[in-house]
């Protein structure tokens, strides 16, 4: 007989985001990771999708990964929507999402009510990169006044997502932006993310950035 | 006779940091460890610094470290100083780092010519805190577009250092920021940081983190 035999946390962790996976293709719901640095502009844009996607019938819960405090999913719950908080201080300060409390958090959630669960990682471009959590899409949320050169400088995460949402779009002006700059720094990382300018204050790109995920997740026709 | 054992990871770090205080404090070098997140802009305020610290007759060397790239490096190189680059993509891409990292880059440096030794850490609000590296000032950098509400969502960072130096002051009104808020979310964590406004555009509360640097590091007389 096989011996079953957990090496070390990246074996468990991703033999936990194959559970993942199983799970929530079962439920029929998808899953995203939504990373970016502490600031970056996670949570608002998270809401920003929450509000779009029901008015295309689509219903969502959220996931809300932070060390610390319960500003975040209080926020989210302000939308009227399920949401389960993943404190990492419990953890021991994590700076990043585990697959196993993915697990945990997504049998808290009312699954079969729901088409999308946005999973707000811990603040931070190293760490939850390494950490598979079994998503069906990955974004990168990074904020234009965090500068052009972050995917040269952190290479795993723009590797790690399909899409790279550039938030704040609306200060480009304010700090002498250069796209071209910043698809450079991104493609020679890489070459296939789709990079969408968002301003949550603007409204500007929210509706090319919906239907490029609703288009990721196979869910581009009307529910 | 007494068993030395290091038992793990921390007290093998806890026991580098001691190795460092000792071989800066024999050589007369003070240490300061700067960290932040990505694009909180580190590595322009430490360029200011440096310029600022040569007016007053201070020699600077500086120790980076990336992930990635020699980016910073060579921007630090042109200000005519020593400077030593760490990648912790050779430690396996580590979100943080280490006190005997930092000693091996010290021995690479011309101590006995320099009175400070900036450290850039690894852009990161959560881990460098984690890791002592025997400095003896460290600073928060926090970015006006980050928001007001870092300090209670990464404590940690918050609590280790005596200076918190607020960047990108000249877009305050942009990002309808509160000074108020902030002042709240910091001192709920720690009472007794410093906390200084900045912009390396306007040049504005520089003058103020250098005498308060200087202050910390016992070097307020002339050189």
């Amino acid at each position: 007989m096989k011996i079953n035999v957990i090496r070390n946390v990246m074996e468990a962790n991703e033999r936990a985001a194959e559970d993942v996976r199983h799970l929530t293709s079962e439920a029929g719901v998808k899953l995203v990771n939504v990373m970016g640095s502490p600031g970056s502009g996670k949570t608002t844009l998270i809401t920003e999708l929450v509000r779009e996607l029901r008015k295309k019938k689509r219903s969502c819960g959220v996931i809300e990964g932070d060390i610390e405090t319960m500003k975040d999913a209080e926020l989210m719950a302000g939308l009227d929507i399920p949401v389960v908080q993943i404190n990492t201080s419990v953890f021991g300060g994590q700076c990043h999402l585990e697959a196993s409390w993915i697990l945990t958090a997504l049998n808290q959630l009312p699954m079969k009510n729901l088409d999308v669960v946005f999973v707000e990682n811990v603040g931070n471009l190293v760490c939850p990169a390494e950490f598979d959590i079994g998503a069906d899409l990955s974004i990168a949320v990074l904020s234009v006044p965090e500068g052009v050169d972050k995917p040269a400088k952190y290479p795993l995460m723009f590797r790690t997502v399909e899409v790279v949402a550039l938030t704040k779009s609306d200060v480009e002006a304010v700090f002498d932006y250069s796209r071209e700059e910043l698809n450079r720094s991104l493609h020679a990382v890489n070459g296939n993310a789709e990079l969408v300018y968002v301003s949550a204050k603007t409204g500007d790109g929210m509706v090319q950035l919906i239907s490029s995920i609703l288009g990721y997740l196979g869910l581009d026709a009307d529910a």
